[in-house]
């Protein structure tokens, strides 16, 4: 069975950059065998992905992306405090903020884009998490989807 | 002294079904002897309990209606998921989100319909837990009320 | 190098009281090494820090008070539990709930209000947590902030 960082290779992917704070927090505390994050947005090319509110200008496709985007930079944290993501033993808890204009209500397909990238990457056992979505009013730098992890650590 | 599973047909309660996930998520994972609890929505007959936001068409005693049904379903997970409610050692945590209107305040009342059940259940000792009410946006599938749980494992 | 409970005094700061709980929680609960504490708001003379929300009747600098106001809080209740600041190995987690008007997208300036404290009380090391910062449409009571904090205990 291939490890995470081999599944990651086989997807092609490349992890982002981790972004230096900008304010008072760091990308992640390791507690006993508990990984909290920070708060994941997605960036590319050093810019927000798809900012905006779903239910108005950000569909879901490109609500699910920046909630996938979410996941990439959560991976390249978890790399760069374990050293491997093959230290991950699991994912614990996805939480899972969707800027939404009133009515929006499929705050889950759009959180399924962090989740399926991190089921693909760690596998159906140990990749699927617990994971509240819900739908809130506005997002720092105008951000569509923001995501907070915990991992079990090995 | 009752234990949990007796003071739950003390009460004449039976719990719901869990609902099969729709989603890439599980209704919990339990990492050493926290047991963390995908965002739980109250469900009766197949449909979202109370859909709607407070402040607006949902008001207090039925938000708090909507909350006891997001416990009951968190109960029916934590009994399929450890065999029995009497391995529930104590609620940690919950995190209460209510669909609110512009100006609606009393989050904490409606979220004492997810408490007040658990205290019921578990003990004034055992069954209060920390707390956090906020107002959101919107929830899924419109929700009013949806709640986040931890549980210490025995 | 001080303790957290010398800075503390050093920077010339007497924290508020517990607020004794209104409704069904507790202001903490410890499992294992870890304190998770309720949602805090700031509280001065008995009254919510700076009710409304940030983008309209509430700048950024009363959303960095109000949002300190918490940590103020939270180090009550820290202090309350463990019986002394000088318990608290570090800071986990902070989840800041911003109550945010339309457009309004630098929660994590309002944020460092309460990072900022943690880290002046606390020190680099150990006073910096991760962190998720959000807005919401409406908090508890009109606040403006509301903050939920985990700590590590030694």
């Amino acid at each position: 069975m291939p490890t995470p960082e081999q599944r990651l290779k086989e997807l092609g992917i490349t992890l982002p950059e981790v972004a230096k704070p900008r304010w008072t927090y760091v990308p992640a505390v390791r507690t006993g065998n508990l990984l909290f994050l920070a708060g994941q947005i997605g960036v590319e090319d050093g810019r927000v992905m798809h900012p905006g509110k779903l239910g108005a200008e950000i569909d879901v496709a490109r609500g699910a992306q920046a909630a996938r985007g979410s996941a990439l930079a959560a991976l390249a944290v978890a790399r760069q405090q374990l050293g491997s993501l093959d230290h991950v033993a699991r994912v614990v808890k996805l939480t899972v903020f969707v800027a939404s204009a009133a009515g929006f209500g499929d705050q889950p397909t759009v959180a399924n884009g962090a989740s399926d990238l991190l089921r693909d990457v760690f596998g159906e056992e140990a990749g699927i998490g617990a994971r509240t979505a819900i739908g809130v009013a506005e997002l720092p730098l105008g951000a569509s989807v923001e995501v907070e992890f915990v991992f079990e650590v090995k």
